[in-house]
């Protein structure tokens, strides 16, 4: 090992690149337990003040995580696109969730270190630093999941404790 | 300058100090505009499913932002403690917002990289290191706003922008 790659390995980090992953799966993680909290007809028809129902905001995230991790590895900007694949039950959302798990820690492994100050134009419309686009993914989906809990609550449903990853 | 502080300057970090601020400080400030979103009764009385009003959320943001960062400077272990002052309007809760922003920034300036991956005792009751009890701040923070989203859409109010900070 040359000094320079030592000293890239032992370097003080805000965060490390396992620990973001491992936060934002914690994150999809809980995402999974608000998706299985919701009634399934809820799921798909209950809404506040007009807004969307939790399966919208679902297939969202689902546009979002998975697809622009590829994008990033494949530098690739297709534009961004939501329900390609058309879903009807819960347990059909829940399917795509685990697979864009794994997908998302497919694409994690191939990230560089330097790769996260790269700009990027994320569905070729996003053109911000790659950790800009990934903490956007994350804040994303924490934002409209706070909408869900409002809905389950609405619902007179507990929801999963906030720190449940 | 010597080898290691010139490595240390320049190495590849996921997020680097001050983006974590400006960050942060980016969710604050359209936090800042979600409260003056809401019209002065409804801040303090509107609420869905018996959840907490936008105002005691505010509280909580306001517990938990500049306390802990100053907890976390002065590795003092303080129990979080809601409500020391008592803030009957808008307007005050704006100003102790913006004193949350400076003091923020004051206590951010002292924080070492070394430091992120230190374990601290939050509140005497976190036991995380400080990278994560800071996101937990982050996020904390978006997930109650999400809710403040909810209410303002209930009452027929158009909330910012979420990418707007």
């Amino acid at each position: 090992m040359n000094n320079t790659a030592e000293s890239i390995s032992t370097q003080a980090q805000v965060i490390s690149k396992e620990d973001l992953l491992k936060h934002w799966q914690g994150h999809r993680s809980l995402t999974r337990k608000v998706i299985e909290a919701f009634p399934e007809k809820d799921f798909f028809e209950f809404s506040i003040g007009g807004m969307r129902p939790f399966s919208a905001l679902t297939s969202e995230f689902l546009a979002m995580g998975a697809p622009a991790m590829k994008g990033i590895i494949e530098r690739q900007e297709e534009a961004y696109q939501e329900n390609s694949d058309v879903l009807t039950t819960k347990a059909q959302y829940l399917e795509k969730w685990d697979e864009a798990t794994a997908e998302i820690n497919k694409y994690w492994e191939q990230l560089k270190l330097e790769d996260f100050d790269t700009v990027f134009n994320l569905f070729g419309a996003y053109q911000f630093p790659v950790i800009q686009n990934i903490l956007y993914l994350i804040d994303n989906e924490i934002h409209h999941r706070g909408q869900g809990y409002v809905y389950l609550r609405a619902l007179g449903i507990e929801p999963p404790y906030f720190w449940e990853r």
